[in-house]
């Protein structure tokens, strides 16, 4: 029976997420502000009335209504929900997934796009970014080119470098490749670009979003908007009750009061200013601009590991990328806070630095 | 782009499932009764300090000790959580999928097992009950050696068919198969039948539960418990956040509420009595024993067809199996509800059987 789980699978590592305990948490890209108070009285509201015993609706009717038009989906583009951009990417890569196929993404990446292309079998090909984290475009058609893959997944703006590619290399790769193209929107709030009002102009193009940044990261819900064509199959393989009743209500709920999001949204971007001129008059450290609610940093003259644990040792838990290698050597990401979190944070990495 | 989707997706229906509106849904297997007023308020204050805007804890780590306990899993077994036990199935079938390899199944049973196979690219053997719904075990055994499945699911009580199969066969099955043998247990509330208790003494064997018919159906969250050897290598393709706050926290507070819905559970069996001894005593009517919330009924002189349609014409809307053909001609099934609500279903089904 030792051959029955497939060797790939044996071959994995657990996806490890590090526990945070009490400490200041700036690894994950999550929204540091909670719902306020009278928003959250109206939420436990909404709840009150929710049919547990049943099942939910399995096609999400309203709140994919109030998804369509928060996101500003056209309205003949069709939407696909997932329980956060991982169970999309997942039933995308089922619905294409036949020996010998490929996903093809820039790296580094969201690291889910080689995780599951392992998950269901495929073959996983990263193309290295450049120095900078721009798209090697030569390198990236041809890739295309060679390999054929049945999708391609963009990351706008990258995570964990923080920048958008530039739109016209997006475009020819869209016109290049014969597979899918899904430009994953995740940091969306934080970012002035988007693909999404673009989706009627090219047959192989979907646009993935997804709640968790905005504030929900709890709630797991994710987004995949394009043709009727590809929804419709995505859309056998989704399983059937996949978004639980009080998600539905909730996300249904917050998005009616989508300012209030908005409103975290531009707070964040403004720290986010804050925290990279900071860093910029740091010594020994290159900082990369940033389209997303977090910051890459690269340390010149510390060891990342080091600086890692001296963080978490002084109450500060980031994401230490330097393991990754490649283009991400000596890196780290910082999560953009709240004004106080932001500063213990900057404080920390001048104590670290200066030892 | 035409042969991206594979055809064995392009040529699956997505899972259908009919509006309910306003009629009296007896069709979903469904714990009719809410949750009781003074609970439902404890679950709200709980609600209340969820942090939404934070990830869920990957492990469900209080959870997962709080299922282990109430749903009696040996200490030295590990389990593993997913969104229903759809997710779960899923899971299982990545982890061995293959070109060739296959998922066994006795027919008519839970069509997600067939579902999942297409979708993960497996082949899907489907093995004939008996007449009566027993296992017919010599051609079972037999089709075990010969196809050699890497995943067996037995639903114990089995849908649609609501009863138990036969203990030693299952057995017999467990000693024969090389694969796993996954018992799903997803009417256990409703069943004096399991084989969690006897996990350690197969190498093969796994437990699968749900909440879903406990009364918790709109928060999707399914159990499977095992052998450390085989949920370690599970874990690591389950989606890293797959059981969101809400669920975690909901089902964590419910379960230690559990003898509230041990009580309806046992309202249902008795409710359950209730409707089989009164559809006993109707004329040109098979009913089916059951040890489930459900009823499996074959009409002898009716039209399966029409009578589902009556019903519903007057209110009531159960599950019809006649269009899945086989062992299931002109059979009806009924969801078990509240007194009122059975009494209204029998009171139509006299009503539609008599025109």
């Amino acid at each position: 029976m030792s051959n029955l789980i497939r060797e790939e699978i044996q071959a994995l590592s657990a996806y490890h997420v590090p526990p945070a305990e009490d400490l200041i948490k700036l690894d994950a890209m999550e929204n540091p502000y909670p719902l306020p108070d009278e928003i959250q009285s109206l939420w436990l509201a909404v709840l009150a009335k929710a049919e547990i015993n049943r099942y939910p609706d399995p096609a999400a009717q309203k709140l994919s209504k109030k998804i369509k038009q928060v996101m500003c989906v056209a309205e003949k583009q069709r939407i696909i929900l997932g329980n956060g951009s991982d169970e999309l990417i997942q039933i995308m890569a089922m619905a294409v997934a036949k020996p010998g196929r490929s996903i093809l993404a820039p790296e580094p990446s969201f690291v889910m796009y080689k995780m599951i292309a392992t998950f269901v079998g495929m073959n996983y090909i990263g193309v290295p970014l450049n120095d900078d984290f721009s798209l090697d475009i030569e390198v990236m058609l041809s890739a295309i080119k060679t390999h054929q893959p049945s999708l391609i997944f963009l990351a706008y703006p990258n995570n964990p470098s923080g920048n958008c590619f530039n739109e016209s290399e997006i475009e020819s790769i869209l016109n290049t490749a014969e597979g899918l193209v899904v430009l994953d929107e995740a940091y969306h709030p934080f970012s002035n670009h988007s693909f999404m009002p673009r989706l009627g102009e090219f047959e192989n193009l979907l646009v993935m979003r997804t709640v968790s940044k905005m504030g929900m990261a709890g709630l797991r819900l994710g987004m995949l908007a394009g043709a009727e064509k590809w929804i419709t199959e995505f859309d056998k393989i989704r399983l059937p009750y996949n978004i639980n009743v009080l998600t539905q209500l909730s996300v249904e709920f917050a998005l009616e009061h989508n300012d209030v999001f908005e409103q975290q949204a531009q707070l964040i971007c403004q720290q986010r200013e804050v925290l990279l001129v900071a860093l910029a008059a740091m010594d020994n450290i290159q900082v990369y601009p940033s389209q997303a609610n977090f910051i890459l940093i690269r340390l010149l003259s510390a060891d990342a590991n080091d600086v890692f644990e001296c963080l978490k040792k002084q109450g500060i838990l980031i994401k230490n990328l330097h393991p990754a290698g490649a283009l991400l050597q000596q890196c780290l990401r910082l999560t953009v806070g709240t004004p106080a979190q932001n500063e213990a944070c900057l404080a920390a990495l001048k104590e670290c630095l200066s030892r």
